[in-house]
C-alpha cells in the first residue's frame, strides 16, 4: 500500500513516550493508509507498544539515543545529531516520510526545520501556527506567527497572509478566508509602521479576502479565519489567552465545589462544563505548524496528553491528504 | 471642612452621565471628606441628580458646552476647549481639584493629561496602568504601559517599574512588591535587545524587588504585583486576557442554560458564579491610572456602569488620600 507517513518523534516531551504511543496507536486504527515512523528510543517504544492492538504493517521503528530536552536550545540542533528530533526531520528531508511530529521543545524544532528540511523559496522567515478554538461552533481561527521570529517586516506579513489562506482553504475547506491583521485598534491609521505597511499590502493583495485590523480581544471570537501578527505579539497574545481561560477555569472549578450543596449541583453540570472545556482547552488544539518550510512539520505542545497527540497527528495526517505543500507553493508562486 | 477633590468629567462615556452620577452619589454618602465638582452639562447633571440624597457641600458643578467623543483623537484636546474633559483637566492643573476621573476617551485622555497637567520631571512617557484580577484572593497585579505609549525604551520601563512599586506600596499597602518583566519566556537571555537591557536595568535597581521575566499567561495568576511593559505588548496582552474571560463566560452561560435541566442545576450555582465574576469581571478593575503626570488622572472603562465608576472613583480617592503624587516624586528622586 502506498502509505502516508509519518515521522513520529515520541521523546522529549513532558509527560513521556506513553501518550504519545497511544494517541498514534488510536489513528493508526483510524486511517488504515497511514504509516508511522517511530522516532526514539527503541527498546522503550516497543514496550509502550506491547500488548496494544495494531497492524504492523503500519508501524515502523527508528532507533536514536539522543534526545533533544525542553531545556535544549537552537544550538542542540546542531550538537546532538543522533537525536530523535534531528533523524525524524531528516527521515523528511530524505523523502523516507511525508511530514513529522513532535512533542518535543519549539525553538530547537522550528530551528531544526530550518536547518534540515530547509526553507519554501522566497520564504525568509517560516511562521509557527496553531489553530484557535472561537465561540463559533466548529469554526477555528488561524493565529501566525505566534513566535518563530521576533520580529517581521511587512512583507513576512503579507507572506503570511498568503501561507494562512492557501492553508485554511486547502485543509479547512473554508472558501474564502477571511484574513486581519491583529493590532491595537481597528483603524487603518493604528499601530507601528509595520502594521500600516502590511495594511496595505494586504488590502492590495488580490489573493487576499481582507477583513482589516483585529484587537486581541477578538481572536477567539471567530469573526475571522485568519489573524496575522509577529512573532512576539503572537506569542504574548496566545499565552495571555491562553492563561486567562485556565486561570478562569480553575476559579470556576473552585467556585462550585467550595460546598456539597454547588458540588451537587455542579455534578449536573458536568456535561455543560465539559462541552466548554472540550472547545476552549488547548489539548485538543494542542497542534501548531511550522509554515514556510519544505514539508509537512507539526509540533503539539510540549505538555501534550494523548488527546493533545491525537489531535496533532490528525492535522499532520490531514496536511499530507491534502498536499498541503504543493498548495502553500501555488499560492507563493513556487513551481 | 477640608475636601479631597475629585473633578469627575461625566460626559463622553458610552453608557450616559446617570450611571456616572449615581456612583458618584453612592461614594459620597461614604466618605465625608469627598467633594465631587461634575463637569459637563450642567442642565443634564442636574436633572439625573434630582430626587437623589447627598450632602449639597459635598457637590459643585462646571457647566461644559462640548463633548470629547469616542471616536475624537488626540488632537481634539486642542481643539475642543470648552469640553468637559478638557476642563476638568484644567481644574486639577490650577488646583482647584486633587483629582480627575473621567469615563472618556483614552487617547485624548492621556494627551491631555501630558498637555494640561504635564509630566513629572525626568519622565519621558506616562504610563496607563490598570489593576488586573488574579487567582490569588485580594491580591492584584499592576500591569503597565497598557498602551499611553506604542514603544518604550529600558529607561522608560524603568521608570515604570519605579511609579509602580511607589503605588503599590502607598496605595495598595504591599511592602515590597515584586516586579517583574513581561517576555515571551522567563531565561534572562529572552526577548528584544530592550527586554534584555531592561532586565539588567531592574536586576541592578536596588529600590526594586525584582522577580525576573514573566511570560503573558501567567498575568492573571498572581505570582507578582507588578508587570512592567511597552505599551503596544500591554495593550495586546491585556485585551488578548479581558477578550478570552468574555468569551469564555460567554460560553459557559450558553452550555449551562441549553436545557432546563441544566438551567435548574445552574441556578443553584448561581452565587458561585457571581463569585467569579465578580472578580474576573473588568467592571470591578474597570479604573486605570495615567501614571507620571503631575497630578492624579484616572480613566474609567469606556463602557463603565454605576459598579464601574464608583470603582474607579474609589480608587481616585483613595490615591488622593494616600498622597500618591508626593510617593511618585520620591521614588523617583524628584523634590
Amino acid at each position: 500500500m502506498n502509505y502516508k507517513k509519518i515521522a513520529f518523534d515520541v521523546m522529549g516531551s513532558d509527560n513521556g513516550l506513553i501518550p504519545a504511543v497511544d494517541a498514534a496507536i488510536k489513528l493508526l486504527g483510524e486511517q488504515k493508509d497511514l504509516k508511522i515512523i517511530f522516532v526514539g528510543k527503541e527498546d522503550l517504544i516497543k514496550n509502550a507498544l506491547k500488548n496494544k492492538k495494531y497492524n504492523i504493517e503500519q508501524v515502523d521503528f527508528l532507533d536514536c539515543k539522543e534526545i533533544i530536552e525542553m531545556t535544549d536550545g537552537i544550538i542542540d540542533i546542531r550538537r546532538k545529531k543522533d537525536s530523535s528530533m534531528v533523524k525524524a526531520l531528516e527521515l523528511v528531508r530524505d523523502g523516507k516520510a511525508d511530514a513529522i511530529t513532535t512533542g518535543g521543545a519549539t525553538a530547537p524544532f522550528i530551528a531544526g526545520c530550518i536547518f534540515i528540511i530547509k526553507r519554501l523559496e522566497s520564504i525568509e522567515r517560516p511562521a509557527f501556527m496553531p489553530v484557535i478554538p472561537t465561540l463559533i461552533k466548529d469554526k477555528v481561527t488561524l493565529l501566525l506567527d505566534v513566535g518563530a521570529n521576533l520580529e517581521s517586516d511587512p512583507e513576512d506579513l503579507e507572506k503570511f497572509a498568503l501561507m494562512a489562506n492557501a492553508y485554511s482553504k486547502s485543509i479547512l475547506k473554508v472558501k474564502e478566508p477571511k484574513i486581519a491583521l491583529l493590532n491595537i485598534g481597528e483603524e487603518p491609521s493604528k499601530g507601528t509602521e509595520v502594521h500600516k505597511k502590511t495594511y496595505e499590502l494586504l488590502k492590495n493583495n488580490s489573493q487576499i479576502n481582507f477583513y482589516g485590523n483585529i484587537e486581541s480581544r477578538y481572536v477567539t471570537s471567530g469573526f475571522v479565519d485568519v489573524v496575522v501578527t509577529d512573532g512576539y505579539t503572537g506569542n504574548m497574545t496566545l499565552k495571555a489567552a491562553e492563561g486567562m481561560a485556565k486561570n478562569l477555569l480553575f476559579e470556576i472549578k473552585q467556585a462550585i465545589t467550595k460546598t456539597l450543596f454547588r458540588k451537587l449541583a455542579a455534578l449536573r453540570l458536568k456535561k455543560a462544563f465539559n462541552e466548554v472545556k472540550a472547545k476552549f482547552d488547548y489539548k485538543n488544539h494542542a497542534g501548531a505548524i511550522v509554515l514556510g518550510v519544505d514539508k509537512i512539520a507539526f509540533k503539539s505542545h510540549g505538555s501534550s496528553d494523548v488527546i493533545s497527540f491525537y489531535a496533532t497527528l490528525k492535522m499532520t495526517y490531514n496536511a499530507i491528504k491534502n498536499d498541503v505543500i504543493s498548495n502553500l507553493k501555488t499560492s507563493l508562486n513556487i513551481k
